[in-house]
């Protein structure tokens, strides 16, 4: 009987913000493959297209027309999830057939008018920018009645299921905490009033004591690979001090913010010599009026690729119907992404 | 203020099954695709391809000969994610850093000698054939002492990760209960507890009443999108009657299901003229050795197309850090499959 090594053995981890196990398989890192590739581009993007919606003074598909504008721009979503309307809802449903109107507003946030950019190409300063546009958003519709939650995401690159690479996130938000939110703020709460302390400032605090899964940290941030990371190369960042919102963050902490979000999309990029695509988007209190000591602010990155720019994981079948799982560690993602320079390889890769 | 009406305004609805919201957005399934479109093959494939490690005769990566094999044939995965061993574990976890040894094994079941097959494609009886070696291997696999659970699943097309066309699914079965599983039977109980009948056999009677979202109906099963689906075409396969796992089914039963799983996936490949891609996968009780009245036999299909063979619903953004999202009502998307012929459209499709 051989002893466990979590390099070599099949073996499952907890995630206590979702209080879900997940599968890790490091033997089967070396499996072959041949399967579908992805398509990388290669070309390089004009700073101004005049057929991308998103530009300065463009049309867009509606026949509105963008302003001439320089840095951050944000606009209602011409295609929105959600409406802002109230409806009559009558109520009646039975117990299998159970539904609820939902209201809320889809924003669009152009990062720069530069069309060719992306986050990791654009300076310190004006991703600061975009930081400080997140915390206006998430202050002015939180602000309104009918708003409880506000989710600020990015969307980056065509097999994230982005159709336009004007460098842009999203604001969807609306009247409930969404599922996933409402797990995690559970769990944090659970452990709140365990503990009296914050999950994930307890949490940072042993990774940064472990240093094996740490890649980047500053005065007020850390960004690390998750011990219960499900994806290939995912990463958080956090704040090393419990923060529940943007609304507490001063200048000098967006600018960190923007400091380590430039330097993770950097070593992102740097992994497969490509245009890193991933999701992305922050986690923090809801904007119900409650009161929530248990929140911690955090930004989760869910890159799909693997092995290359044109290798990524499929989360189905199993995945799906089960349960997460992976194959490279997270402790040897980590090492990879560490290793990486904060400087970009070069400008032209792809 | 205009009163709520579930084919024009947003709304959410709840899965009972996980104790879970998804948001239903049907004003914006018009909204125009300028994203990623996936690859059609369109290429007829032999009924024996030298090259495919799953075709009867052939060697495999591995270096071990396939037999001479007609119908069904099931071998250990030669890259699993699982280990048989029986490993040594101190158990020296902390309370951020929580992680358990897994055992289990992977199997491949190929469901036909024929490379250029698929379920569609096959008579009732040869898919009967694979019933009843999925019914074998859950016997078989669950009786191990070491096995808990035995996930049976197939992926299907490229898209979805699946990297040979060679018609065949897999089993993946381990000690533990996965998290999705685990949650489907927590609330399963939880109706059985407070109502002394299975949730799903309540469900579907409802459904057949309702008579919208059900596509297929025989003796035994019925096919249907469920209320609370999340991709565009999802599908589910339910017992009529109360069976909590593959063992109560009779040969008759086998063969209604058989013919159930030819009649939708025939459907499936009519919807966009294209050997539909999914991944699917049964949910059944546990092999735990403990009494699961609460379990009732499902099978999911999770197909990702939305409007073509070449464009699907990315699940992204917000959907991976807040909330499934769907576009086109499941009553829209029910009403669409329940018109399509369960005879195929033609041959040589794609
Ligand atoms: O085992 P396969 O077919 O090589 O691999 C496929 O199915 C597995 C189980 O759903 C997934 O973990 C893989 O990501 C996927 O590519
Ligand atoms: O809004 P977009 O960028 O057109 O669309 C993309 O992001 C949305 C939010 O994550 C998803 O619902 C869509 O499936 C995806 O294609």
């Amino acid at each position: 009987k051989s002893s466990f090594n979590q390099k070599n053995h099949p073996h499952r981890r907890y995630n206590p913000l979702l209080d879900e196990w997940i599968l890790v398989s490091p033997q089967r890192a070396n499996r072959p493959w041949q399967g579908q590739t992805e398509k990388t581009s290669g070309e390089q993007l004009p700073s101004h297209d005049p057929n991308c919606y998103l530009c300065s003074g463009n049309v867009r598909i509606n026949g509105e027309k963008n302003p001439d504008y320089k840095g951050v721009f944000v606009f209602d979503n011409d295609f929105g999830s959600l409406m802002k309307d109230d409806v009559e809802f009558s109520g009646e449903t039975s117990d299998f057939f159970l539904l609820k109107p939902e209201r809320g507003i889809n924003r669009v946030i152009c990062f720069s008018e530069n069309h060719s950019l992306t986050l990791p190409d654009m300076e310190v300063n004006d991703i600061k920018a975009v930081v400080d546009v997140w915390q206006k958003q998430y202050e002015e519709l939180g602000n309104l009645d009918y708003i409880n939650h506000v989710q600020i995401f990015e969307n980056k690159g065509q097999v994230m299921g982005c159709s336009n690479p004007h460098p842009h996130g999203q604001i969807w938000a609306q009247s409930s905490i969404p599922s996933i939110v409402l797990k995690t703020q559970e769990n944090l709460k659970r452990y709140f009033e365990k503990n009296g302390t914050s999950l994930l400032e307890d949490y940072v605090k042993k990774e940064l004591e472990a240093d094996e899964r740490v890649i980047l940290e500053n005065e007020d941030f850390a960004a690390l690979v998750p011990f219960w990371a499900i994806w290939p190369y995912e990463t958080m960042i956090v704040s090393k001090r419990k923060t529940e919102n943007l609304l507490e963050f001063s200048e000098e902490q967006k600018l960190s913010l923007a400091s380590i979000i430039k330097d993770l999309t950097t070593k992102y990029d740097n992994l497969f010599n490509t245009s890193f695509p991933y999701s992305a988007g922050i986690h923090q209190s809801p904007t119900d009026g409650k009161s929530h000591p248990e929140w911690h602010f955090h930004m989760h990155f869910y890159p799909p690729l693997l092995r290359s720019a044109e290798v990524k994981k499929f989360m189905v079948g199993y995945e799906m119907l089960a349960e997460a799982q992976r194959d490279i560690t997270p402790e040897q993602s980590a090492e990879v992404l560490k290793s990486l320079s904060c400087t970009k390889n070069n400008k032209n890769f792809d």
